[in-house]
């Protein structure tokens, strides 16, 4: 076996989730961007495990450094530096700036402290934030999650493809 | 179950090779990027499932769109045009551009084609290209998967850190 590997929710709806992601999408023939922290892969690994995604998902970034979320995505040093890259803000701006960085119609991004070392007080193990950007604006969800790291991520990875279907479907 | 979830394949040195990396990287005090097309997320998904990945992963980008390649990794037109998203040259300028745009020691590229359509009789499904960008200089490799759309892109994940680790340790 192989003990790093993505140990995936075994939630009956995760199949359908994506599935109901990839015909709204392809229904409004609109596209799909992300920006991931936390989850390092894991949203656009679980949307292109889909069969002709490429129809709809563009692509993104990996922004797991903070320096990157500046230089690829267009977050402002002064907010990050303000509220930190695990923050609603940040998680909002990830997404703007993903949408804007690919040219998709929707954006989704996740940002958090998926442990089990870098918890605060303020900020613990399992905080997540996940931003949503659209045609129609933008928003921000505040989770907290708990569980190993790989739990942590994969909740996150999941609540990220709730609020982007959500989102599309608004 | 998650039928669409990763099924990262089961080889005894997969642990192995994710630790030798992070050692590799963190005792030369370097640092990684990745640029993925077919795995769409997979290889920075592996890399983060190491907790204090942070120290040595930045990030990277998810070109899974022709445009993508273009925009976020500087991927000429002309090349693209020329030699297609799935050669040894755009696996090259992948590798070189995420470097680049991220300001990492080493990057890893893969471009692919996972299937279940999209192969050509030139371009068949399970063609694979892996690029690393160095210090010392660019490569790229050809590799020929089969299986599922699942198994070619665990396939392809695990050579891009297979080489990754050969280029680090060069």
């Amino acid at each position: 076996d192989f003990p790093n590997a993505p140990a995936w929710p075994r939630l009956p709806g995760m199949e359908t989730l994506l599935a109901q992601i990839a015909a709204a999408l392809r229904a409004r023939k609109q596209t799909l961007a992300t920006a991931e922290s936390c989850t390092g892969g894991l949203v656009g690994a679980a949307l292109t495990s889909l069969p002709g995604s490429s129809a709809w998902y563009l692509g993104g970034v990996v922004a797991y450094a903070n320096d990157l979320k500046l230089r690829l995505l267009g977050v402002a040093p002064e907010l990050l530096a303000a509220r930190g890259a695990v923050s609603l803000e940040t998680a909002t701006a990830m997404a703007a700036g993903a949408r804007a960085a690919t040219g998709a119609d929707f954006a989704v991004s996740v940002t958090g402290i998926a442990g089990p070392a870098g918890g605060t007080k303020e900020k613990p193990v399992g905080l997540a934030y996940i931003g949503v950007a659209a045609p129609h604006g933008t928003a921000a969800f505040r989770h907290r999650f708990s569980g190993s790291r790989a739990e942590i991520r994969n909740a996150a990875a999941e609540a990220a493809l709730r609020h982007l279907l959500a989102a599309i479907e608004a």
